[in-house]
């Protein structure tokens, strides 16, 4: 069996560690199961002269076990003397501090990158010493950069003016009202090697609890992944990243508002689109708080579930993932 | 007063510190001085992408306030914690370990020299942080690579092979026979701005105790540089680097001996040649042990005299720069 994921960061790397619990530790399918997920890179920036990717990092050290569980980004353990030391040469962004250990990540890749090589190629280099026990790809090997285009002028910003997502996000905390975001550089992109196979050859595409603007929304914007998933011939499930009107986390709100979508388990059900009406969902779960959105969504053709979905823990999430299987069987 | 150091690492880092001193705190000279250092450039390598300039840093370290003291060379309080999570990506070169201190400066040195920036800017940038109290030039903005070729194989290298000059001297300490030195890039490299008038305007030339072959040998070697010493119209003032007979410090006695110098006082200072006799020595100062060489010398047209070299502490390396003022007056 392969398992397509389509994933951001810290809601899509927990997501899948579940699912990989569920299907190793529980070994309830009882055949070979294989993951690929695909992951946002339009968070990714130069900093320092280093490529830093934040969700291939998060999902890379989730799965491999090197993650700050309390965070839910950046390593265990960690240590800021590097980062410390480059502001005193009064380099880089104050407001987005680089750990130590994370650090030799970025160095790594960037030393691949300047060598030549794909984004795809250093993650693969990158995965070999945390083994994910899941195939990471980037969404694009080319540079696609997600920006925020502000509706009022903030420090040195302008209203009008774009800024980098992560500045957006990590500086303002999402606060500054966006008018919109952007995909710098989306147009020349290809998804990267892989990726349309994965969706085309899965038996199950998940949409997990990513943001469903900046996250997996940039994921479909690269040319020709959202018609591979709405081609697709496997189910196409997704679970909801809002429960009972808010975020399970982060501030994903501040993006579905932006873009006009009420943050709900029904609405960004309804902004993902049932595929027989030409959306993306053949299946969604919702939480149980959200039960009402059920019927809502089985009346537009995607066939739902009230479950569950705060992934408090591996266990919790496991069962989460396993309620995914289940509903994908039923489509 | 105008004075020009040609440095390498740790012995030119140490001399200029207490010349520095001598200047500074001791305040003999009543007039402003100002002090430029012509930094060896050609043990500078790239470490997982990253643009390492050993002997610039540990001048810019020690002058900076910053240094190791007991190693003489790296960031004081070091710790390696990224260099330990690089290594476990299967990366780098496992005996030459980077500080995390130490490597935010290499982070932004190659952050700048990748945006197009010289080496000199880098430097020049650096040094704002660190306040040397004297200018620092790397001796060409072009990277001219001292390599190694091995008289005998070892490991992975062939006999005739060459070597970067730090797997030479870190990885193998200088035990691998050597044939000669080469210097990559030289023919094409040019000195770096400011170097050429710093040695033409200067009212004193100083050849630190470096080391002759490595590291003033190579500032030498980049086209101009020599023939600037030579037609200095300051008196040209050299440190014996050897001490009856050993190098007061590193492994000098190794390169020496590859070019077919003797490791002497004596040998050292007739390797870089009197004036008078198209060579580079107006005066040299040798150890009292090695005091047999001052008439040698003398008798060679080398002023010279004998005095305690060993760079013992700030104060008595600081009494070392002031016998090279007092000679230089006397050339």
């Amino acid at each position: 069996m392969r398992i397509t994921v389509l994933a951001g960061g810290v809601g899509g790397a927990r997501f899948t560690r579940g699912l990989l619990h569920h299907l190793r530790a529980d070994g309830v399918t009882g055949k070979e199961v294989t993951v690929t997920i695909v992951v946002n890179t339009g968070d990714d920036l130069w900093l320092n002269g280093l490529r830093v990717c934040p969700d291939l990092d998060t999902v890379m050290y989730t799965l491999g076990g090197g993650i700050d569980e309390d965070q839910g980004w950046g390593r265990a353990d960690e240590s800021r003397r590097v980062a410390s030391e480059i502001e005193k040469y009064g380099r880089g962004w104050p407001w987005f501090l680089l750990g130590d250990l994370d650090l030799a990540t970025h160095v790594v890749r960037t030393d691949l990158l300047h060598q030549g090589r794909t984004l795809s190629d250093a993650t693969d280099l990158l995965c070999r010493r945390w083994r994910p026990d899941a195939r990471l790809l980037p969404m694009s090997d080319q540079p696609v950069e997600t920006r925020v285009r502000l509706a009022a002028g903030v420090d040195e910003h302008a209203a009008g003016e774009t800024i980098h997502f992560e500045e957006w996000w990590v500086r303002y905390r999402a606060r500054v009202p966006a008018a919109g975001f952007v995909q710098d550089g989306v147009a020349s992109a290809e998804p990267a090697p892989g990726v349309l196979e994965a969706i085309h050859d899965a038996d199950l595409v998940i949409l997990p609890p990513s943001n469903p603007v900046v996250s997996i929304g940039m994921i479909l914007g690269v040319p020709g992944i959202r018609d591979a998933v709405r081609a697709a011939s496997a189910p196409v499930v997704g679970v909801s990243p809002i429960i009972g009107g808010a975020a399970v986390r982060g501030m994903a709100g501040a993006c579905l508002r932006t873009i006009g979508v009420e943050p709900s388990a029904t609405a960004v059900a309804e902004h993902y689109g049932a595929r027989s009406a030409a959306g993306l969902l053949d299946a969604w779960l919702v939480d149980d708080v959200d039960a009402g959105s059920v019927p809502v969504l089985e009346a537009a053709g995607i066939r739902s579930a009230a479950r569950p979905l705060w992934m408090r823990d591996v266990p919790t999430t496991a069962a989460i993932a396993a309620e995914v299987l289940q509903i994908s069987a039923s489509v």
